[in-house]
């Protein structure tokens, strides 16, 4: 070794010798993947029911079904329980195996130790390197604008969505502001709201039949979860302030219309590329003033944001960044987002199949539109299927339970318990266990 | 390369070229060295007062000064500013580039994208590895009882304690329950427990005259941040909760005198090792409903804690263990405590003999005490200076800044201008600064 690197540079060996670590790394892996996946089937379907968004303590009997899903789930078990309560994006695992060493970061122990990042930004605990992935991602999809935006980090974009609320909210009003979203909204909306019993915002429920005069926070999200609907704001009034939760504005999920671009607006990669462990999300903000307090936000309930997975993230981000440009000037590589639209619109397929033979289920029906990404007219094929119990079922999801399939309730969503969102994001086997269980239920009626 | 494999088996070859990788890294990172500390410096000079943790928005008289800072601010310039208002733990970064490929991480791309750790938790976004080396570390130095204990991990302390008043508060209360801590108490505990201006909990201030009937929760940092006394509750009534907050209860601050034993005890890497970006802290809780609510706290808030990190964490932990097992064994290498004590023993006599040379500052004096780590009489050596102006000069903040040191004034921990915190911990180039600036003020006089 030792004259090395007189022969060659430096970062020739390193880049040699990284290549070799992971080309090593992904033999090991793949002779350990079919251990791996049953291990990974078998955590999520208990956590469904820890982390259920929509309640703080977990009903007895769902806590049942938990432990009886827990039990009964090997993947070998046709009797396990099938949770697609929440939205695991685990399907996504597939890419990441395949591009190997592309998105492999190396971390050394005294690298990223100090709390700061980036003392000219706003955001001080917001790394450059991922900063300049974000941009540069939002200019190749065009789901974005991003000019005259401050980028502010978060863990996940639910911080950032706490960090909108507490940087909206009038500090010195006589009462708190009143936060609203259509129904259905998402089922995480009304707890995060109101679990610390803020004086400064408070949860108002449905925007559509939101009447109170003055000002009010309205989330948008578009496109929607559960129902997958491309949404606006629906009061519109003059004292209105709009946070568009934006996560699912991704080719893979619906048609690109056009960038974005409004005062206040979220995105996450758990949704984007499927790193849901990194716990990154990013929001992208007009007003400097606001930049600044949900900063101070992220300050005084965490002290900033990982670095390690901001650094992660920023690897990941360029990454489908280049698959994308590949793609278009070599028609090489799959992209990241022809993949995974791909594997959504063969799912869906499958789905509409499957619900169409049995006269119990509807499912929501979506027109076609341009996509500027892809460049033709493309349906969606939401992350989430809101799928309606037809005829005299009144609860599906108590129905379906007692198929062993676990999903949210539209309770939870603020509309009829015959609706229920169900998680398109699984892995292949609990996707197929799943359409094989609605199958049959057809079959016994 | 190809035949390779057949002759050695994959983890020696995954070792061997890890190693590799890493001799190839601390190289470059030898050369750049110079330059790395230079523009580190230039990051936390600005940083330190964006993120000044007493106030939600920076004064004027602060942000122009930042400005200053910022400018004046490149190591060669004597006239820069030396920022040591917050405590920035950089100083610990050599250890950690002398221990080398020890603590060098690498994540593929498709590991841990699940939002889920281990369902059998009741923190369920808590990785396995990193229990495991928490509950080790604190077997190693004795300082903290695990047993009967639930391990929450949050993205550093600042998340756990907030989920600490929530767990702690009781939801259904007429008015919020007293938040209290003895002055001079950590800076931001009452902009932590007010920013949101919650309807669980109120900030109370200082605990020592605090009258109010009926429960409250009492916070109890020790070593106390920022004057680095040993301490109790001082409250002491029967609808008291405590949360302790032992962030600096570590061998190389103060001695260790038997292992804490209490309802609700926080802990986090930031301090203990130094790895502040990480941002990761660790809560021990007794009552399995306060752990659950811990939990569902961090759930509603970020939706668990960057796996990528608690990886990382475990493995930073793991070397430090095995150092002081080593150390312990063999004699051998210097373990990350006895490292660590070194330089603050040092620095503290630096300090002393100084501030003795002027007749115009006081320290605190500690009592000596035996150390259960150490095995020996020790001195503590906190990790802030908590510095008293004496004579006429009543504004010791004001009077440092003009002579560019940048500290904490006693007004944001609840007592008088007098005093000042000061970090210790900040590299040795800004620390022999800060001591020519100390001594010159004296030659001045």
């Amino acid at each position: 070794m030792a004259k090395l690197p007189n022969m060659l540079s430096l970062w020739n060996l390193l880049v040699l010798s990284l290549a070799l670590n992971v080309s090593l790394i992904l033999r090991m892996v793949s002779e350990s993947q079919e251990r791996y996946i049953g291990s990974s089937c078998f955590k999520k379907q208990g956590d469904g029911h820890v982390f259920h968004e929509g309640s703080l303590t977990i009903s007895s009997s769902l806590s049942s079904n938990f432990a009886n899903s827990s039990r009964a789930n090997h993947p070998q078990g046709n009797g396990r329980v099938i949770n697609l309560d929440h939205g695991d994006p685990t399907v996504y695992e597939t890419f990441w195996r395949q591009m190997g060493d592309k998105t492999t970061i190396t971390i050394p122990g005294w690298q990223s130790m100090s709390y700061f990042s980036d003392a000219s930004n706003i955001c001080w605990f917001l790394e450059p390197e991922l900063a300049k992935e974000l941009v540069r991602l939002h200019n190749v999809v065009g789901n974005a604008v991003t000019d005259g935006r401050h980028i502010v980090v978060g863990t996940g974009s639910s911080q950032l969505f706490l960090a909108a609320l507490y940087a909206l909210s009038p500090p010195d009003a006589a009462e708190p502001i009143s936060v609203v979203s259509a129904a259905p909204y998402y089922s995480s909306y009304p707890s995060m709201t109101d679990y610390q019993k803020s004086g400064l915002y408070k949860w108002a429920g449905d925007a559509d039949s939101f009447e109170k005069e003055g000002p009010y926070i309205e989330l948008v999200t578009s496109p929607n979860n559960p129902d997958g609907y491309v949404r606006r704001s629906v009061v519109n009034r003059s004292q209105g302030l709009l946070v568009h939760d934006l996560a699912y504005y991704w080719p893979q999920y619906t048609p690109i219309s056009s960038p974005a671009d409004h005062e206040l607006t979220l995105f996450t990669v758990s949704k984007s590329t499927g790193h849901a462990g990194m716990r990154i999300g990013w929001a992208l903000v007009k007003d400097q003033e606001v930049a600044k307090k949900m900063t101070k936000f992220i300050e005084l309930n965490t002290i900033g944001v990982s670095k390690d997975s901001q650094l992660r993230a920023a690897k990941v981000l360029r990454a489908v960044s280049d698959s994308c440009v590949q793609e278009r000037r070599f028609q090489g590589e799959e992209s990241f987002f022809k993949f995974s639209y791909n594997i959504m619109s063969q799912r869906w397929k499958q789905l509409r199949a499957t619900v169409e033979r049995s006269g119990m289920f509807s499912l929501p029906r979506f027109s076609p539109a341009f996509c500027t990404f892809f460049t033709q007219i493309l349906e969606p094929q939401p992350a989430f299927v809101w799928l309606k119990c037809e005829g005299e079922i009144e609860d599906c999801e108590s129905f379906l339970r007692r198929h062993k399939i676990l999903t949210r309730s539209g309770r939870h969503f603020g509309v009829s318990p015959k609706y229920v969102r169900i998680s398109m994001l699984d892995t292949d086997e609990n996707f197929m266990q799943f359409l094989d269980r609605l199958s049959a239920i057809q079959i016994q009626s």
